[in-house]
């Protein structure tokens, strides 16, 4: 077993923005010397990582060549250069989750494609490499509206993910590689985390329950555990640890879900790595996503995923017609509420729905939680000066 | 109300030890802006403060030229030169806590006169300006052996309290003030964590019970909440309430006890500072101590100090006999067991009963939470390679 604690053990991480934030607060507590490689030189890690490095996360020479400087590579956002990624790993280089699995993840078509090769079940979809294509399968009545779109890549905290109703939004759409699929009416989204070292240790954390802004397609409120039969808690697991089964996933992976109307559970998509749908478990969890993340990849022992209190999350995101730097209005407002905990990533300028921070909400019982956070919600603002 | 979060605004802290370290977790979590004083450029929180200044915490220019760069002074341990913060308050700073509150405390002949003057419950004691007169008075039969020496200053973690118990540990002492108290017979060790804001606001932890480290004379365990009677925490709770009162403090003041055995409550001393008292508050608490200390120096409501498990913390310290890199035996060990999360403070060196660490244990069950605590202690060893 490598000494990780306070030694020169160096762990590479890829992205400096607010996940990676979080994922500092437990490399500190385990005193893990981190290097964090980012393009923007005011990242959230930058000044508060062991050591930040400048780079270009798509650029195959700064993945690479910061890659020969750790012990072992992570990542808190999976667009990074995969190419890179293949040459360390072949070169010896530990890193998780694994580049293969990331491949499958980083483009939506793709992993569509490893749903239907594993008998996943999965909103039906359609891949087109142009917007050409996707316009002329319109025009011969291969697909109707409405339908989803989503961009194959690049996607991020809602973008690349649109309701296409009508010709001006079909028009609408950038000319990049994409997948459409039906527009499933669900009764609920749900997400599952699921944690995994190379040992094979697996675990999951509870089912979630997530509320979204309908104009913003941004997930508003996280709620822990869903208020769902246990039967559908049940099925939304097995599924999810069927994902990470069948992906051979090493790290945190996790698995966003659709409840539908006859209670079918489908697989949205998956992310892998901590994921705004688990920044609940910081307070609520007797092991919080982050240090979970660290214990799967470093292979130590999982931790426990059961929840002290109820949890919810509500997503901070910049108002719409504030631009510039950012002013959090309330705080003190919402602090004097019991079981509130704000969380500032460290971004100095709001844009209309950027990801700004968040706020959790814990309460013993989870109906009070629920009504907190909606007052929180309606308190706490974020403008520009 | 001034705008704290991801702005302009500095907080400075005096200090960048283990303290500062947790105490950075926090104003992460509120995106402030830290900067940092210490002489040791290895120090637990160099790396990860926004800014790092090299300087002799008891120098007076080192001191008062960090203090004229920041908006808000605090610290993260007492011996800080009194000198210079007199002199910013003076000029206009915010410092917390209050430079006259550190002045009573930082001395503990001059802390024992305030108990004194307040009818404050203490042990009986004796004030001696050099090791002569102490020697003196025992040679004139005013003390006898036993009885408690403490240093009057720069006391740590144990370091200058001692057990004089014949004319050889006498003989042994430092030649520095001093103060000497009757040896008590006490039940419990407890303390009370109270944190105040310059609104008055006001709000106490729970009682927790100390057990100490026979040799080392530093706490072994701390457990919350105390195994006592409700009188006996409400009347400890009361005690701290007025020592925080009579000394108009604002911050978080640990307030540490003897529970005779007569049932009385006798204050031992003070700390003005997030204490080890009150680490098992990150897991265990709503709000943690850390995040309670920034709340109260920056006038902002105080967070719920209810826990939402049972919480008991053991102290890391060096094993006797091991110095130089440390090497912490068995975390994966620890990590196998549910509640369980350790802490390391980010020193490179060991060196025998230094505190390298602790690690918290939760549970909903306080005697589960007990048997786990001694499994970690009798698990985990702190030595070097």
């Amino acid at each position: 077993m490598k000494n990780y604690y306070s030694s020169d053990f160096k762990l590479g991480i890829l992205g400096g923005g607010q996940l990676g934030r979080m994922l500092l607060a437990e490399t500190q507590k385990y005193d893990i010397h981190t290097v964090i490689l980012d393009s923007n030189k005011n990242a959230p890690c930058a000044e508060i990582c062991n050591t930040f490095v400048l780079g270009d996360l798509l650029d195959f020479n700064a993945v690479y060549n910061f890659g020969k400087t750790v012990d072992l590579l992570t990542i808190e956002i999976e667009n990074v250069n995969l190419d890179a990624l293949d040459k360390l790993e072949e070169e010896g280089l530990k890193i998780f989750p694994k580049p293969r699995d990331l491949r499958i993840i980083q483009n939506k078509a793709r992993q569509k494609n490893f749903y239907l090769d594993h008998q996943i079940p999965t909103a039906a979809f359609s891949h087109y490499a142009y917007l050409e294509e996707l316009k002329h399968s319109y025009q011969n009545n291969i697909i109707d509206f409405p339908f989803v779109w989503k961009a194959a890549r690049f996607g991020y905290d809602g973008n690349g993910v649109k309701i296409v109703r009508n010709i001006e939004d079909l028009e609408a759409l950038p000319n990049v590689e994409c997948i459409t699929e039906k527009l499933i009416p669900f009764k609920n989204e749900l997400a599952v985390i699921v944690a995994r070292n190379a040992s094979g240790e697996i675990k999951t954390y509870p089912v979630v329950e997530m509320e979204f802004h309908p104009e913003a397609n941004q997930v508003e409120y996280v709620i822990c555990p869903a208020r769902i039969e246990k039967q559908i808690a049940e099925k939304a697991r097995e599924l999810a640890l069927k994902v990470v089964r069948d992906l051979d996933f090493i790290g945190l992976l996790a698995v966003e879900m659709f409840q539908t109307a006859a209670d079918e559970i489908l697989v949205n998509e998956v992310a892998p790595r901590p994921h705004n749908s688990g920044h609940y478990s910081i307070e609520a969890s007797y092991t919080n996503q982050f240090e979970q993340h660290l214990r799967s990849i470093l292979d130590l022992p999982l931790g426990n995923t059961a929840s002290k209190v109820a949890g919810i999350m509500v997503n901070l995101v910049g108002e719409a017609g504030f631009s510039g730097d950012v002013v959090y209005e309330n705080i003190a407002e919402i602090l004097k509420i019991d079981g509130v905990t704000p969380h500032l990533y460290g971004k100095k300028e709001t844009r209309p729905f950027r990801k700004m921070g968040h706020v959790t909400i814990v309460d013993a019982n989870i109906d009070i939680a629920r009504a907190v956070a909606q007052k929180v919600k309606e308190t706490i603002r974020v403008i520009s000066k």
